[in-house]
Order: C-alpha cells, then sequence, then structure tokens
C-alpha cells in the first residue's frame, strides 16, 4: 500500500497552477469557436465499440482501452478521440440538412502514450464543421485554428499544409492492403526511402517512384510546381495541389505573420483523413500542437457521409507552451459567527473576490493564495484594506 | 453497423442546448468556489485499482470499470468517484500541514446506474476541505453547498443533516462483519425495521434496539432531543448530537429560508463517510441533488489521515432542474474573400459576437443560432442591422 499514492506511467495529476490555466484557456478556446458560430457538444466516455472504431483505423484501435459493458455483455471503448463521436451526433441526433458547426473539450484517454514524454490523457478541444465540402469550410476551420493558437498567447506559428489524396493518387487503381498502406504512410512520415522501398516492392515503378518524390516534397510554395512535374496526371492529384494552392493564397492574404509550410509526405494524424490536412507548429518545437484536416467519410458507419472538416489539440499540451497568467489576488479574513462579518464575506464573494476565511488555529499558516488584502473591523464596520 | 449510432444503455450524449447550459453552470459553479478559496484540481480519469478503491467499501468497488494496464500489467481503474483521488492529492501532492480548498468537475463512469433514469456518466463537481477538524469547516463546505443550489437558481431548497457516527455509537465495541454492516445500512436507509431485524439477529439487544430507534429518527429540531433520549450513552453519540445540534443552528441563523430536517437514519452516499454527513433536496424531487459530509479516514491509505469535509454533485443532473436560460444571439454574414468583410467579421468576433458566415450555397437553410442581426454592406461600409 507503500505506493499507493504512485499513479500509472504518462498519467499525471493536474495541480492548482496548471488546473487554473488548463480552465481559463478552455473557456476562451470554447468562447472563441462560439464567436465562429460553433455549438457546444459532450460526446460520452464510453461508447460501443463497433461506434468508436469502424472506418477508423488500425492505430486508433491500439490506442483505445476495450471493457465489458456488465448490462449487455458487448464490448465497450473508452473514447481515444473524440472525432468520430461527434460525426455520430452530426449524422444522427442532430441530422441537419445544412451546414453544422460543433464544438468539444473533453478527456480522452490512450493505452499508450505518443512520444517518450506524452500524456495518456490528453484534454481534447476540437471544432468540426459538417455539410459543406467547399474550400470556404477548410479555410474557416484552418482561420479558427490560428485564432485558437494566438488566443492561447502564441506567437510565431508555423501552419503545414498537405493532402491525403496524393498518395492515394500515386497509388491509383493500386489497393494495397492494410499493413501495407501502414508501412508507406510511416516511411512517408518519417522520410525513410529506405523503408518506402521496402514497403513499395513489386509495386508499379510509376507507383514507388512517385511515393519516394513525395519523400522530398516539402518546403515553400515552390512545393505545389515541384509536384506538378513530380507526381503523376491523376485527377486525385490535380484537385489536392489546387485546392492546397487556393488555400495557401488565402492564408498568405488574411495572416501575412503566418508561416506556411508544404510537406506532402506528411499523413500523420487519424487514418481518416480523405482530403487537405495541416499542423500547426510553436516556434521551437518540433511536435505539431494542433492537427486537422478533411475526412468526408469519417459519419459513412453512421449511415450519412457528410462533408467534414475540423481539427483538434490536446489542451494540456498547449497550456505548457503558453506565456504564465499571474495568480488573482485574495482578501483574508477571520472567522467568526458575527453576522456582519458573515455579512461582508458574503457581499465580497458576490462581487468575485476570493475571500479566504481564516479558521480557527490556523492563523499562522502560510497562505495558497496571494492575499494582499484583509477583512478588518475599524470602529464596529468591517472593511478591506491592503496588507 | 445499422446500430452503430446506438449508445449503450444509461449513456448519452449531451447535445448543443444542454451542453452549453452545463458548460456556463460549470463556469458559475467552479468561479463561486474560487470566492471561497477552492483551488481547482484535475485528477486523471485512470489510476491503479488500489488508489481508488482501497478504504472506499463495496458499493464504489462494484460501480468501478477495470481494465488492464498494457504497459506495466497492473489493473487500472476508471474513477467512479473523485474523492479519494483528491485526498491523495492533498496528502503526496500538495502535502501542506494547513488548511487546503480543492474543488473538481470532470466525469465519473459507472459500471451499473443509480435508479431507473440515473446515468451512468455523471458529470461530478465537488469541493474538499482538508486540514481542520473543527465544525467550522463543516458549516463553510454546507454554505458553500447551498450557495452553489443558489447559483443554479433553485430555491425552495431543503437541507437533511445526519451523522455517520450515530450508527458506529450504537454499535459500540460490536464489529460486525462488512456484509452484516452493509445490510444495516441498506435497512436503515430504507427504513425497513423487517430487515433491520433480520440483519441484527443475534446482535445484543440494546444495539438492535437503538438500530431500531434510528429508523424513527426523521424530522424537525425535535428528533436531536428524542435521539438523547432514545439511543445508548456513547460519547460517539454524544459527540454526533452536539455537533448536529451547533451546525443546525447556525445554518437556521445564517439561512432563514432554508428548511432543515433531520434523517439519522440515512448514510447513503460513499462508505467513507464518518461524521457529519448531509444531502440537499430541490423542491419536488425525491432524489438528493448534493450530498456531503465529513470523511477523516479518507486520506490514511495515502499515508496522510488529514481531516476532510466536502460535498459532490452531478451538474448534469442539476441542470435538468435549473431554469432555462434564453439563447445568446448571434450576426448572420455572407462568406466573402473581400477584405474589408472579412476585417469586420473578424472585429464583431473579437467583441464576443458570435458571427455565424453563410457558406456559399447555403443561404437558404435554417440557422441554428438565433441570427437576430445581419452583417451587410451599405454605401462600401459594412454594419450591422437588425433583421
Amino acid at each position: 500500500m507503500a505506493s499507493a499514492w504512485l499513479l500509472p506511467e504518462h498519467i499525471a495529476d493536474v495541480l492548482p497552477s496548471q488546473a487554473r490555466r488548463i480552465e481559463e484557456l478552455r473557456r476562451d478556446l470554447l468562447d472563441l469557436a462560439r464567436t465562429y458560430g460553433c455549438e457546444l457538444v459532450m460526446p460520452p466516455m464510453l461508447e460501443h465499440l463497433e461506434s468508436l472504431l469502424t472506418g477508423t483505423g488500425r492505430e486508433l484501435d491500439l490506442k483505445t482501452f476495450k471493457l465489458v459493458d456488465q448490462l449487455s455483455g458487448r464490448s465497450l471503448g473508452l473514447r481515444a478521440d473524440t472525432t468520430p463521436q461527434v460525426a455520430r451526433i452530426d449524422a444522427h441526433l442532430l441530422n441537419r440538412a445544412g451546414v453544422t458547426r460543433l464544438c468539444y473539450c473533453g478527456p480522452v484517454v490512450h493505452t499508450r502514450p505518443e512520444g517518450l514524454h506524452g500524456s495518456r490523457e490528453p484534454l481534447q478541444f476540437g471544432v468540426e464543421i459538417y455539410g459543406h465540402a467547399g474550400l470556404e469550410a477548410d479555410l474557416e476551420v484552418q482561420e479558427l485554428a490560428i485564432a485558437t493558437l494566438h488566443k492561447a498567447g502564441l506567437k510565431d506559428i508555423t501552419l503545414d499544409l498537405g493532402d491525403a489524396r496524393l498518395v492515394q493518387g500515386v497509388l491509383g487503381e493500386l489497393k494495397p492492403p492494410a499493413d501495407t498502406l501502414e508501412a508507406i504512410v510511416a516511411a512517408l512520415a518519417a522520410k525513410d526511402a529506405a523503408s518506402l522501398a521496402q514497403a513499395t516492392a513489386g509495386m508499379p515503378e510509376p507507383v514507388s517512384r512517385g511515393l519516394q518524390s513525395l519523400i522530398g516534397l516539402y518546403g515553400g510554395m515552390e512545393v505545389l510546381d515541384l509536384a506538378r512535374e513530380q507526381l503523376p496526371d491523376h485527377p486525385l492529384i490535380r484537385a489536392a495541389l489546387d485546392d492546397l494552392r487556393w488555400l495557401s493564397s488565402h492564408l498568405r492574404q488574411c495572416h501575412p505573420d503566418l508561416r506556411l509550410g508544404f510537406d506532402l509526405a506528411d499523413l500523420r494524424g487519424y487514418a481518416y483523413y480523405s482530403g487537405m490536412r495541416f499542423a500547426l507548429y510553436a516556434a521551437g518545437c518540433s511536435d505539431a500542437i494542433l492537427r486537422g484536416g478533411r475526412y468526408d467519410e469519417v459519419g459513412a458507419v453512421f449511415g450519412r457521409r457528410r462533408p467534414a472538416v475540423g481539427f483538434s489539440l490536446d489542451l494540456k499540451a498547449l497550456v505548457a507552451l503558453c506565456p504564465v497568467t499571474p495568480l488573482r489576488a485574495a482578501v483574508r479574513a477571520p472567522w467568526g459567527e458575527d453576522a456582519s462579518l458573515r455579512a461582508a464575506v458574503r457581499a465580497l464573494r458576490e462581487q468575485g473576490e476570493t475571500v479566504v476565511c481564516v479558521l480557527p488555529g490556523h492563523e499562522h499558516e502560510n497562505d495558497e493564495f496571494d492575499c494582499d488584502r484583509e477583512l478588518v473591523s475599524v470602529g464596529g464596520q468591517w472593511v478591506v484594506r491592503a496588507r
């Protein structure tokens, strides 16, 4: 029992100073999403496994804790990603014909951490726009993503663009088995030409050459021209490159300060991306702080194949990058049964002040709050004065 | 796959109208707790089973989903109650000598629902004060509990008082096995004299008579005098009755509108209560909306037996009782690439306005927001006007 206070690896408590910052950021980001017309939804932590995992790929499956429902005997999953749940809500519960903008913020749980220092309990905040297949929705999501990081106090942001259709276009009619496709995606993400050659051994030469070209296609706007030259002429590739050009020119216009890059080999994130994907990086961080894109197929399992585009991020990771906000000050008050003292304390609290009543016998303890004022009795009146 | 959108029994999505109300109430209640000097903590969803369950009783054990940690092979629990986690944080992470006030708000998950219409995923909000054994802390927690329901817009509240020491005092030296004690607690809660007689068969006559007396000890202030007459003269019973008298007289003084009752047989809630316990009821509801009390033993498993008193409630259940708040209004704006339009939209959002941009082709859809104004171009200027 000596270790009852030890937490599982990659799982941590959030203590007061950090928790307050997460709570404030959570409010700011939900309010920001609201100004874009996003409605808040709260999907459950537990769902039937097939609702969470159908069509979402093997990576999410491996990340998902499984349990058995005592009430039904069926398999349940603890959500590892909120997007499939929000797609279900859009498809079935709201069942609207038009554009629906939704946002959410809550814990997700992973069986394994991402990276050496990753948490197995990210606090996922995200936004989704359903019902519009045009690029205007992609752009709106990207603008909200940028505004989100600005709201968090991050400057010097890099936006990285790519498109899931490029690999699909290079593969063309070829439908490799799931594990081969996974190996290709992993080799592309790692820019590992040797592993990629191994994974594509035996494929037609234009396909393996096209995939190898993707590895080198990262950098600035010139990447789009290079891609046009180096990749095969396929309708999916043409569409993807045209979309990336349109989006990047609009982003450049609205956000002249934004650093814009392309990484056409990067398909990381979730397997359900079907079109444009993007990632945002903060200065000095090698991992993306926010990932998003288009995933028009994500609602198919729920019977409605609605256009969908969105992003998500981990609030716990984001807050670690944010400037520290100063602690709000508090008023120290004595404890007493006197009705006028109690009324004074109540009035201060109703004004939003934090009033720490010093319980009898605890007069000489350290304050956990920055008590810069105190409530004292002066001539029979309770007044607040500086300490 | 046709039913992929079906949720497990007693698990539900929270849709936009309800989610917004829950979010607003969440903020109000956390801010209220802050005015009492409570610091926010965020314990994880998953912990080692023995951290969650040691000393917390069989009921919580049965309510807790269990899983295996792939990283360590150890048993994990999905939290069904946040209080033991907060005790662990107080005992080990903060490790302060003085008074510590903490609050939290997050989902808990239960294997079985409470009652026919209960949710298996309450959103638990709670407050704890550690480090003060005196009644002043009990009173502060009760006052914050009452203020919490007032903040939620509930009037006409009943506070019900009891004390876990009464049963302990009646039992005296007798230490019945855990299942007998459970049967006694259940029979007392149900005021079921026959089951109680069965559970206490073979016990000394004063014990079984004392327990039977508890069944009848509910009502107003007169209950305290009756208890003094009918219950054995035991130090725990004297202390409990003195404390209940002190608390009720102070509550009566500060909250003359509060309906105050006693139910000395009610020990429902969690098994870790060690002293005063209370419950708050809203008018017309038979189930308590908030439960709290003193549980000085709860940190013992973490090596520090600190005095502790607190309460918790389910925000989802609370919001269902609250008056509906009107939807905030929004501004409808056209979509366009024009820089002045985009600047006008951005400025409105920075003022906190919700601006719904109508994406191309969606001009004739119903608004999900109450768009009482629209952004229109008048003489080359973007202006907001009523619709």
